[in-house]
């Protein structure tokens, strides 16, 4: 059962950060992070009710990278899909699937929802292993931020609340592996300037995909073998 | 595909009745009743913003029964579930079952919501077909009107069309990709035993992870190039 993080990213109403408090509360999650939030008064603890407790001991930052340091996974939210498939960091995941691939998770991953205007910003997309979407419609897909944590909050809430299985990768792990990835693209010569590019679409669709430890383990040695062996064949030359 | 009514019985707070207002139009409904609501004004409207169209052509009533006339079926909502299986009209079921189930409708059904602080009366419960409570916390089970309104219009919404995405591989990329790591496998010597579960484990990581057509290229450029690299090496030796 993953320990969730919730992280809003410069809220701007302070309605919004009390009615995910008071949301937190209704799904039993308790740990709030702001992140450059708007000022935090009466109004957010008027919404907040029962869940004001997590309002009041909720953690504020300076930036996203601060908010979800140790986390395993992140998470970003945002309404908007891109259509072309070259821009890997946006291909979504609903929030069903995402709450069944997590629901395994002993580790902490973070939730983190954008500015209720803007959404999140491409650096703060770029953080994120995962892209959530939730469907709704072509006309107007853009739901209060209140309302959308909502939604996920009920789906890992349900998802959660099932049997738990096989032992996840823990954060080094998964470091680890994608060190090797890396590695690989050094060690096949891969183009210096589509280098960072594939080395983050090869993350997401990890992310995605939510590997167990043993998965990571395997995929590593394979990489491993591979960059020992180009290397060692580079020094007969 | 059902043709979906939102009732709102003695909503208290506008402020809840405009939120409603633009979940719909994020869900694509758009017949809103109101039993008894509270005095509609800016703030109801302010929080619509483009579901306003559909707070102006909310339709008003006096009681529930005039509400739900003509609906094909009346689902009730609230936050309390009875314990005991005598009380036929509140053994509940979940949005989920609830939206799996009427998907196929091709009638007007009600999604009845109660008042803010006491939900529905036991009479207009007696009015539901249907009892339809969303899995929450034990000790905060209360949710705000319009986030319950939300989770449950998510839920219909979702059933009722399916997430976009991308452009999916087709299957001869997916299987070109596959022979690739089968090719790398081979190229790094792989333990003959450990090979074609591992391959199987590779699959499995990229079903889950649901890979465009650009990223399965990408990654068969790469291992392409890490066979072609290692096969060279091995030709030096």
């Amino acid at each position: 059962m993953p320990d969730v993080r919730i992280v809003l990213v410069g809220p701007k109403f302070e309605g919004n950060v009390g009615a995910i408090a008071r949301l937190m509360a209704n799904f039993d999650f308790d740990d709030l992070c702001l992140v450059n939030p708007c000022e935090i008064g009466d109004e957010a603890y008027r919404r907040a009710k029962h869940g004001s407790h997590i309002l009041a001991k909720a953690r504020i930052f300076r930036n996203l990278e601060d908010a979800v340091d140790g986390c395993f996974l992140v998470a970003g939210t945002s309404g908007t899909i891109t259509k072309g498939p070259t821009n890997y960091g946006r291909i979504p995941i609903s929030p069903e699937k995402f709450a069944e691939s997590v629901r395994e998770y002993g580790e902490k991953i973070a939730l983190v929802l954008g500015r209720e205007d803007i959404g999140l910003y491409q650096e703060e997309l770029d953080r994120c292993d995962v892209f959530v979407n939730i469907p709704s419609s072509e006309t107007y897909p853009t739901l209060n931020l209140s309302h959308a944590g909502g939604i996920l909050m009920y789906e890992l809430f349900g998802k959660i609340h099932i049997t738990p299985s096989p032992e996840p990768a823990d954060i080094r792990e998964k470091e680890l592996m994608f060190g090797f990835f890396d590695d690989l693209l050094d060690a096949v010569d891969y183009p210096e300037v589509r280098r960072e590019r594939t080395s983050l679409m090869f993350r997401k669709m990890m992310g995605r995909s939510i590997p167990t430890k043993y998965e990571y383990n395997t995929i590593m040695g394979v990489f491993g073998d591979a960059v020992k062996g180009l290397r060692a064949g580079r020094e007969r030359e």
